[in-house]
């Protein structure tokens, strides 16, 4: 059973290239880009604004081929791919939490943006702690990597 | 530019049918379901069970049509669809934070289960606070309708 999606935008930013890029939105702080989304779907972001962070899912447009082992950028032993966020995924979908800092004419400007430039947008959802954050979380071998994504830059292994 | 999808397992869950069900996880809590992740996957599961909580990005398979402007569970007024979780989207992706229990021959044992029974899974990645919580967080027309998503079901509106 396939399943079809079509982009409703376009996502730009500072990054061209994959080289170089923050691994996450929280090493891209202040980092500004902007979502176009398409005139068709633009009734759709009514209320958005009043939403300070927003989850865009995307499509890993450049990725190609499955890795089910990586090393993450975080890490220096392989993990399995579902408990990474890397790229090279079954259904290469990325999700980013990124700051909404404010809406015209169907363009998002937007921070935090750790996503190349001319990636397809698949879907905008609301961030609200009270559905998404969580409690008496563990975060495996995360905890030993630390909290030191901030510097993390990305290189090619994930071309 | 269509992006194919196929599915990497199927979700199940005590829910049969869209009227009734809680209308996040955070209104499912203790509700337990499971993720079959089908074979040729389960390589990418290793390390995972390290995690207490992950994201499920699924497919709103019975989800048919869009609606750019919808009325949510937790709302009396239209609201913009992007400033929703609502499922009648332009590409119906779910998204979904669970607890992970355990993982036996690659099956997913998870806890506060909001999804339909027979879901397609598109994706499965690690929550991690450190990459997912956010501060100073405007949250919108959710504001107004407080924090009470645990007691909300689902009706048949998005059917």
């Amino acid at each position: 059973m396939r399943i079809q999606f079509d982009p409703i935008g376009i996502i730009h930013s500072p990054y061209k290239e994959l080289k170089g890029m923050p691994i996450q939105p929280k090493g891209a702080v202040g980092i500004k880009g902007r979502v176009e989304v398409f005139e068709h779907f633009r009734e759709g972001l009514d209320d958005l604004e009043g939403f300070s962070h927003i989850y865009l899912l995307y499509h890993f447009h450049l990725s190609r081929g499955v890795d089910l082992r990586v090393i993450p950028f975080m890490d220096s032993e392989q993990r399995g791919l579902f408990s990474t966020r890397a790229p090279k995924r079954p259904n290469p979908i990325g999700l980013s939490i990124v700051q909404l800092d404010r809406i015209e004419n169907g363009v998002l400007y937007i921070q935090n943006v750790d996503i190349l430039d001319g990636t397809p947008l698949l879907d905008i959802k609301p961030f609200a702690p009270q559905f998404d954050a969580q409690e008496h979380v563990r975060t495996g071998w995360l905890e030993k990597a630390g909290t030191s994504v901030s510097g993390r830059r990305s290189d090619d292994r994930f071309r």
